[in-house]
């Protein structure tokens, strides 16, 4: 018998080498790990509802743990907390029902790509925004209404890694919005699922739009073409943020998803 | 002849002994007065408009450099970035009349003290933030009552820490905000000038108040005794930052002051 827990975990990603176990590696789901062996050895590994690059930070990570017995929620957070590294943090817990699955029940995530276009970094934000340098600011509208055409269903063959697992190209968009607050540019993006390096590349190329480089109209050609090489760079992971998973309402976890009402 | 140029410097305080220089420490004014000597060596020592404690951050501490020749502001605002560390970043760089002098022509500041009031510390903010524990919540009314018998122009001997060597413990606070969101409270604190470690003691006082160890109509009483044992503790330098400094509006040097039109 096993009592079932869904953590939101938050990390600053610098320093870890990505979400999942890699042996001799720096990764959160190891550290989480072994917290929880700290107090409950025969504990199984944690399971994440996603994984996250090297050096991508999350505020909102869902994981699920089984423990060997029943805890309040608030004291379960503390003795993880207490065995973690600073730079993660168990931000909430609670008892789920033991048939949730993390990955298999999730209905949605957003993501935020933060961006700093200012002559000089911020000293405070520098390891979550990617400084983007240029002449002249970036052009918001022609990032704006590219985005348009990335809205929806499609085959995002040309925003996904080579090495990309996935059976199917195929992913939803659902809300892309991009947020301008002094050198302060913020992207947006909320879909069922992602594809191996989407939001970054997705990311990269709305920034050559910004520049000038492809015109807008040319994402469409990109997203018709199924093709990496038609896109533009894969911005940097220092950028990326993991910021809210929506899953299915009969959980009980966390906010409703936005279009599954 | 000197080419005298008003930088506003932002920076991270963790790794610094505070501004001012101290042999065998690390401060801002000593990295900066390296960065700027790496391209022009005769360079004499930039001037602060004052100094911050160690541990404490910037957003917009003043300086004041004479250089041996003339320079495109953003031209010098790289050169003095790239020999910089990447905790400290010029933001931004003008050139100033002659008889500028930071300290003697600051008309006020703005000081802003972080708190963070959730069950576990953000790892993004933890560096910024102190992190206020308790089983309730800080009773911010109260805070906000206690504020008010701050403002204005007042003996703040009870603020002051015992090696303050200010010749007066007078000074005027002009203005007192405590806004909350979230797990995130912060304390806004603007003034003419402060005291040594006058900000991080009216801050410790504040959060007393908000446990409610101290009644919010003792705030008067606190002040009144001009004793600093009266007070609460000091607040940890890690909350702090300085957020902004207004000049006398003849030397053209950032926004206006709110209270001097």
């Amino acid at each position: 018998m096993s009592f079932p827990y869904y953590l939101r975990v938050a990390y600053v990603g610098t320093e870890f080498f990505g979400w999942q176990i890699q042996s001799h590696l720096r990764s959160v789901q190891n550290v989480l790990w072994s917290a929880l062996k700290a107090f409950d050895p025969a504990v199984p590994m944690p399971q994440g509802t996603g994984r996250t690059d090297a050096g991508v930070h999350a505020e909102a990570q869902g994981a699920l743990v089984r423990l060997t017995r029943a805890w309040e929620p608030y004291r379960l957070l503390a003795a993880i907390n207490a065995h973690l590294p600073l730079d993660v943090r168990v931000m909430e817990v609670q008892p789920v029902h033991e048939d949730f699955w993390p990955r298999h029940h999730a209905l949605g995530k957003r993501y935020v790509y933060r961006l700093w276009q200012g002559p000089a970094e911020n000293p405070f934000e520098r390891p979550f925004r990617w400084h983007v340098q240029g002449a002249e600011p970036l052009m918001i509208p022609a990032m704006e209404t590219a985005a348009q055409f990335l809205l929806g269903q499609h085959d995002f063959s040309s925003f996904r890694h080579q090495e990309c697992a996935a059976r199917s190209p195929i992913r939803t968009l659902r809300r892309v919005q991009i947020s301008a607050q002094g050198p302060r540019l913020d992207l947006v993006f909320e879909g069922d699922r992602f594809l191996m390096h989407q939001v970054r590349i997705m990311a990269g190329t709305l920034v050559e739009i910004g520049k000038g480089r492809i015109e807008a109209e040319g994402m469409n050609d990109i997203l018709a073409a199924r093709d990496r090489s038609q896109a533009g760079r894969t911005a940097p992971p220092h950028g990326l943020c993991l910021d809210q998973i929506w899953y299915e309402p009969r959980w009980g976890i966390g906010e409703a998803c936005p279009w599954e009402t």
